[in-house]
């Protein structure tokens, strides 16, 4: 009797990505997040294919948003923050929301050679912002790169801004913790701080607090401790805290991770980021209906006929919105 | 020869509110609120032709935007104010903004009895706000029922709101200047300065700057002012200013007007106010048909089998957010 060896189909693509990707296999990984940024639409398919066999995998890391203008040291502060937590056993991957790349030629977030050390880590996995589309689109791939990544094993995900536009509230939608990162202000530098930011921080960290600068760096920390302690903290679990560190030395860097620490151990915040998680994914499908509801009212030709003049209409106070809307509406939406 | 008298054509309801309104009659103006907030469907195409015939008029106005948590003396302040401003010769129509009113059984905002002298004054029109619906549905009415002031001569309208959730970015986003109205700090009563109403405050205002409070409300003051010099100005022409008054005694009130006259003033501010009308107008027009869109893909039977099912498992984490939404988009999109 002969055994017929049993033809085996071929994996599919998102099949044998996916066993790469649960394996921890930083490659995998690597080629998964170029598959969910591609905007093919075979790619898309395979893509959501792969996100569902991910998905139970998900979940398990403590999702971290970091933001600082340019010049504050972020890369450094990562570096030096990823390093500590590798050593203490951790698999830290840093992904980054960027819109702007696409202006600029390519991203400076993400980008290993400033971060030359943690790149070539084991278990770091270091990730540019996808440099196409709006900023819906870029949060959209950033937060299935999140899903990808924690089921490669990734316990801390890191997901750093440039504090540009509506970045940050962005990223403050898909993580647990944002953290603000400042350097020490002064003179020409002294840049305020954004309106907005005071609202989403949970930690706020003042870099280059060594040398010439520490000083000054201590009076800042003052100032936005002052700042934080005039606002309604927005959960009762939590208040927000202000920390001193230098990325350069490495002082104070265990002191920032102790506070995401205890952050995560405070009584009543597991529940709290549990809920807030789920209330993420919730308002992450409406926003997703809502684009793709949007996208394809705007592509319609029967709008595209008319957007133009209306809105100019309406901007020079010429037609009331409501009335410029109703015909939008019922260009596409038509007979129903 | 005998004269046939040619048979008139009635004026329609609202050609003859639209006479009325633009003749300055306040009865008129409010019964073209009410048609506004009306929800039957035969109304409201009568209040889309009313506001298409009012619109050239409209616009010519100071929109003054006030929030207040309740115990701050709102409409005691708005009462002084308005007083002043009529003595000075102008017009003054109060509005409100308040969502919650359908849940309290009445809103507490722009009642009459509260501001008795103003509300017999010939110069003033005070309305409460819209009881019904959304907050989106509110402010379109309450946008809505600003143009038709407007309309009626009114040449400065405020629209006051109680600083719950969103209702006062939504106001921020249809007033030319924000005015929060705060009390001295202190004791159980400090409420601590509720996050992001500092990125839309034009003027703060410390109310209550009389007998054993003076010294609270000056100590107070300091305070905001240091937290808004934290803040980038959102505008270069113009940064925040703290006012101390009282509205019981009317000291102060007057240079509250003062101030608002310096806004208006202010080089570079006049063209900024008017793209940002311009703007504000774009955004109105888009978030109305956002808005008709969401309520009409909810409204559909097929969707309304799916949601529910599919918003559980997005929040479980079984499900990612991008392929529920895709059904959803299918089910109301269908062969499209």
């Amino acid at each position: 009797m002969s055994t017929a060896k049993r033809a085996r189909k071929p994996a599919s693509q998102s099949e044998s990505l996916a066993e790469g990707v649960l394996a921890g296999d930083r490659r995998a990984l690597a080629r998964a997040i170029t598959l969910i940024e591609s905007t093919r639409d075979d790619h898309r398919r395979e893509a959501a294919e792969l996100l569902e066999t991910l998905l139970p995998q998900a979940g398990r890391s403590i999702r971290l948003g970091i933001s600082g203008v340019p010049g504050v040291g972020k890369s450094t502060f990562i570096e030096a923050l990823g390093l500590k937590l590798i050593e203490a056993g951790h698999r830290v991957a840093v992904l980054a929301v960027d819109p702007s790349s696409q202006r600029s030629g390519g991203s400076i977030l993400g980008d290993k050679t400033r971060m030359p050390e943690l790149a070539s880590a084991e278990a770091a996995f270091i990730r540019p912002s996808p440099s196409r589309g709006t900023l819906g689109g870029v949060a959209r791939r950033t937060r299935e790169a999140m899903l990808a990544s924690e089921a490669a094993g990734f316990d801390v995900v890191i997901v750093e801004t440039v504090g540009v536009g509506q970045s940050e509230t962005t990223v403050a939608d898909m993580v647990d913790l944002f953290l603000l990162l400042i350097a020490p202000g002064g003179g020409d530098e002294l840049q305020g701080i954004k309106r907005g930011i005071m609202e989403i921080a949970d930690l706020v960290v003042v870099n280059k607090a060594d040398g010439q600068l520490k000083d000054e760096a201590g009076r800042t920390a003052a100032e936005y401790q002052g700042a934080l302690q005039l606002l309604r903290p927005r959960s009762p679990h939590w208040t927000p805290r202000v920390l001193l560190c230098s990325a350069l030395t490495g002082s104070g860097v265990p002191e920032v991770w102790e506070a995401v620490g205890a952050y995560r151990a405070a009584p009543g915040l597991p529940g709290e980021i549990a809920a807030r998680r789920a209330e993420q994914a919730r308002q992450w499908l409406w926003q997703e209906v809502q684009e793709g509801l949007m996208a394809a009212l705007k592509a319609d030709p029967a709008v595209k006929a008319e957007v133009a003049a209306l809105e100019a209409r309406v901007k020079a106070g010429d037609l009331p919105a409501t009335a410029a809307a109703q015909v939008l509406l019922r260009a596409f939406l038509g007979s129903r």
